[in-house]
């Protein structure tokens, strides 16, 4: 039988807001794609928690980290893949794109501290090779 | 006597939310100084209704320009008046402090169409003499 | 015969700057990991026109967007899905990562118009049971 | 006599990059308002500078803080001065502008470790009344 996944305890309280402030703020979610208001404002919500995690740096993060690469420099490569094999605790996954002759995208999932994640991608993004990186400061996802 | 500003119509709206998500929002929030969850999650709204704002560059609004530069590099502050001249329909006021013997702080407070005062801001950060430069995004206040 | 990847002309300019500034600016670099400083130097310069050409908004252009969402609130998954295929020329690849029984991570390598990748990933964050989203906004490594 | 400045010492060194990277990022530096490639690239070494001493939080450094507020809900103009009145050490100019009946706008110059001007940015920026608010990090200008 499929264990059943804890269902959360739901809470519900009231805003008060100006009516002008209210019919902008419908008005640009609804150009964003949403439906419900209390999902914009949740997500919001969620954001702001999501940011003071990486900001305090301690709590157990999601990074994604995307790096472009020309693989003809030196043996970019091969050293992209040694520092990934030295922290291969908390790099969960990776998928890699050919974008054309020279260049590669190469996309990590790692998973661990916010100070580990950012160091981890600073180490990468630093070699000789790699053109653009870019990190994602996502989450587990637990509790939010 | 003194005009009475008009009084805004205040609505009130729920939102359901996991008590999880809640708690951790509230204690973040108090750590920010918020005595009030309504109030954090006003500004929320608020803070994404004037990127928006500044994302389309059409409206008017303020910038907040803050410049620190060696008023001993060629003729910059002459130059950075010269700017300021030109434009001294956007630019509403302006602060000077003098850091250091070398350094000077200039802020300028400019009023026009989001695109304008990206354009002025670029203007004066690429002087040479100005060592950095930041930009504030705000708002007119109005209807927010 | 292996094709031989076009080998790129390469020029050299001079930089004056104060060597107060140059040291500081060479330990800060080789604390995040470079050993190179004319490496560091132009990952800044590729930085900037990267941001750049994502502000512009009309060059072919790699976004990639990472969401974290609940795979039990409604039809979350099913919609995702969708979406995607929806858009499925403009989705090179994605990866997926079960972070715990009820979250998920998603990764999807979008290679379109800047303007277009965002609409996407606008789309997809704001669907219910998608607690958060980021966007890397990276490069095809052409000509950079 | 005028105490004249010391002279800061200069030094020179070259950089190797491919000559369509250089191009372009000639072409946008100009679109910005450069006339000089050096100046650019000065520019960009001093932003990073002052994004890291803001990231280490120890240096001291300048923040400009722009807050806008209605000074008819509460009593949000006596906080704001009190607040600032028991922040005067660190506060070192301040400017007023009148945006409309209700709105004003407030410019604080602030100088202290870089910690203590976020401190004191977020409690200005979480009263009841201050509508928006955001922070230039900006620096003393010193050894840059």
């Amino acid at each position: 039988m499929r264990k059943k996944a804890r269902k959360e305890k739901v809470v519900r309280f009231g805003i008060s807001i100006t009516e002008s402030l209210l019919s902008r703020y419908d008005e640009l979610i609804s150009a964003k794609g949403y439906t419900q208001r209390s999902e914009a404002i949740r997500d919001l919500i969620r954001n702001f928690i999501v940011e003071q995690e990486w900001a305090s740096g301690d709590e157990e993060t999601i990074g994604v980290l995307s790096i472009v690469y020309d693989h003809e420099v030196g043996d970019v490569g091969d050293l992209l893949i040694d520092i990934q094999h030295e922290n291969y605790e908390s790099i969960v996954s990776s998928l890699h794109v050919h974008l054309d002759e020279r260049n590669c995208l190469e996309v990590l999932v790692i998973k661990d501290k916010a100070s580990k994640v950012k160091l981890i991608s600073d180490e990468l993004m630093s070699r000789k090779g790699v053109k653009h990186g870019g990190l994602v400061k996502t989450t587990i996802g637990k509790g939010i």
